[in-house]
């Protein structure tokens, strides 16, 4: 049986355990939510503080270039490029997903309307994030209905081809399920809606960060994340978008900006799209949001992606292994998978009376959060997250189950995106 | 004559005189890029740490609800509706102004289509803001070239009964002209444009915080802007979009995600748009350039918007005077309205060397901007900018302009949006 001190030795043991010292938790909290707000980065105010009394306040207009704010955008794009495998010159940071998605998306179905023409179908998952497919909504409402965007469940997806019919002009997905966890093969699936005639679009909110991504080297068409989850950007940072190299001056995307023209300071009266991932830029982008983001970026520099995702998945075992061993007796279901290859970096677990357990947890200090239908999320941050942290955890919930000890909710748990 | 004490003299007497103290700008500096990027607010500092340690650190996810991030866009779409006479529940602040203008110009055109059918021409000005027409460029090509962006000049838009055939569906316009600084008449203008059977979209990026404005007063059917020109919001600080009530709730816009979902946490996967403002929002926002966008604002409740406007005329006026009086040997041409009511809250001077004597002004410590072609652009903020700078400024002026002490470029001026 495994008992706190082991736990406690494990952390003692961890390779990562350094990097506890970037982030700053409050006093007694354990932190299980940063894959919907990543914990406050060490760097995170003396950066702000820096972005706004010297280069807002000292530099004023003049750091648009002397700060670099201008190319705020790119520097991000190249940090997050290097964790998901996009390769230089592929990814920016801008915008929201949801925005960065429209883009996406219409650029992709431009770009099949010549190279797979007929095709009507926009697919994803009956389970992806909602504003994924609100966005895809909108988009094919707004050509016409000339398109239809199809749900097929996660079981479907995951086995595509039955899905993939000759009317699916693209797939977006999800590439971790945000309530269950659940992790697609990237390559895999790629490749599978590539031989369908099909392009992809994956959506890293939940695994950028969390785990290594070989977007490049899957063959990915595009993809679209949050930096505010995994990646610590801090409350509501901008997103990213990513597009292989082979698409980016396909096409121009509708939403064209003058941050995304050729020659912005032209001040020419047509738009001409800059060559290369620029052109998925639009307007002007919030530069102290972004700088704070980078702080979290700065910190992956340091950080091996492998070392990260096998401590996730040591994490997410030891959770799933304390759960069956101390808290037998409890309607509770894991619906996260136990399979590592198909498992992100949380453990989500069903209960009748799951929104009032985790106000209850959280009233303890043990933040995790609650999602629609029945689920208690824990995510699983390797970098600040310890493996006494988990034994803590499921010792809470334990006492909470055991002793029914939760009432009527106190919190309204929502969660910033996914 | 006037002379430097006469200026002193109407300093002192200035009743907005101790808003200088809302704002921090480096010793030394006259800064006459506020229609560019407004100056650092006295308390953005302070809130920046605020949100980094305490709703971020401590408050952590909990502070979507706690801290008020969720209803971000509300609470300062208020502030700004307070000041554009939008009326309550009709602004929101998120995204880009460009972002903003294809959610506004796709849902008019959308309403367009079943108040007037037929009609094809977006029509806005040449001189407009470019990314404005890119905007426009990007919508229209994605709604399949069913419409055509038509551009008109300034003098043709202003005695717009000419240029307004029956059909155009809908007209863009920029209220005050970044360039030249010429306001249009926004009740007149609405007035012709609807008697024209057309809907109108103003961008108040020049106007907003500079002086009075009237939208529900004048008709106007839509309208957007940006928090970090006069409003001083801060780099990059997310945009408004204001839509009149009688149009909110006609159709939704295409970029439907969560935020503007009628019920965003139940994860529902139809999109169903939220009645009223809140359905022109899209994703997840930057909360801390937004936290700090509301400095900005604040102070404007302590403003009398009339008081604001006044002021700006009189700079405005003295520097005109005095670029006349005291710059008569050199080839300059003040391009920017004498008329009051076709001015802005600039003075826009054009020179050969325009780009060269703007460089040497700001190794003075004197920032204005330029712009092509040949521009030499003076933004007046009433809240921070005196009768004393522009007479330090126009003697600037007028020693570099006699003494040609200008020399190759050395800065390349970028502005950060107009």
């Amino acid at each position: 049986m495994i008992d706190r001190t082991a736990c406690e030795i494990r952390d003692e043991n961890d390779p990562l355990r350094a990097f506890r010292e970037d982030f700053v938790l409050p006093e007694g909290t354990i932190y299980l939510d940063g894959n919907s707000l990543g914990a406050r980065t060490a760097g995170a105010a003396a950066r702000a503080h820096e972005v706004v009394t010297n280069e807002w306040g000292t530099g004023l207009i003049r750091s648009w270039n002397t700060a670099g704010w201008f190319d705020l955008p790119v520097t991000l794009g190249e940090k997050i490029s290097g964790l998901v495998g996009g390769g230089s010159g592929s990814t920016v940071v801008t915008d929201s997903t949801s925005i960065n998605l429209f883009k996406a998306a219409a650029a992709a179905l431009d770009i099949q309307a010549e190279d797979a023409p007929g095709r009507t179908v926009v697919l994803t998952q009956q389970e992806n994030f909602p504003s994924d497919i609100y966005l895809l909504q909108g988009l094919t409402r707004q050509l016409g209905d000339h398109y239809e965007v199809r749900l097929v469940d996660d079981e479907v997806a995951a086995g595509l081809p039955t899905a993939l019919t000759d009317e699916v002009a693209l797939v977006v997905l999800s590439h971790v399920n945000y309530r269950t966890g659940r992790l697609f093969d990237m390559a895999a699936t790629t490749e599978a809606i590539h031989a369908g005639g099909a392009a992809v679009i994956w959506d890293l909110c939940h695994s950028a960060g969390a785990l290594e991504v070989d977007l490049a080297g899957s063959g990915a068409d595009m993809a679209i994340g949050c930096t505010y989850k995994f990646l610590n950007g801090g409350p509501g940072a901008p997103a990213f978008i990513w597009v292989s190299g082979a698409l980016q001056n396909r096409r121009p995307q509708p939403l064209s900006g003058w941050w995304g023209h050729a020659r912005p300071f032209d001040m020419a009266a047509d738009y001409t799209p800059a060559e290369g991932i620029r052109r998925f830029l639009t307007g002007t982008q919030p530069v102290l949001s972004l700088s704070v983001a980078e702080v979290g970026l700065d910190i992956f520099a340091r950080a091996d992606m492998a070392a990260v995702r096998s401590k996730s998945l040591e994490l997410s075992d030891l959770f799933m292994t304390l759960a069956e061993q101390r808290l037998p007796d409890h309607p509770i279901e894991i619906v996260t998978p136990r399979e590592h290859e198909h498992r992100g970096s949380q453990v989500s677990i069903t209960h009748p009376e799951a929104f009032a357990v985790m106000s209850a947890l959280i009233e303890r200090g043990i933040i995790g959060d609650y999602r629609e239908p029945s689920v208690l999320r824990f995510g699983l941050t390797p970098l600040y997250v310890g493996f006494t942290d988990v034994w803590d955890t499921v010792e809470a919930l334990r006492d909470i189950l055991d002793n029914r000890s939760w009432d009527a909710p106190r919190h309204q748990v929502r969660g910033a995106v996914t």
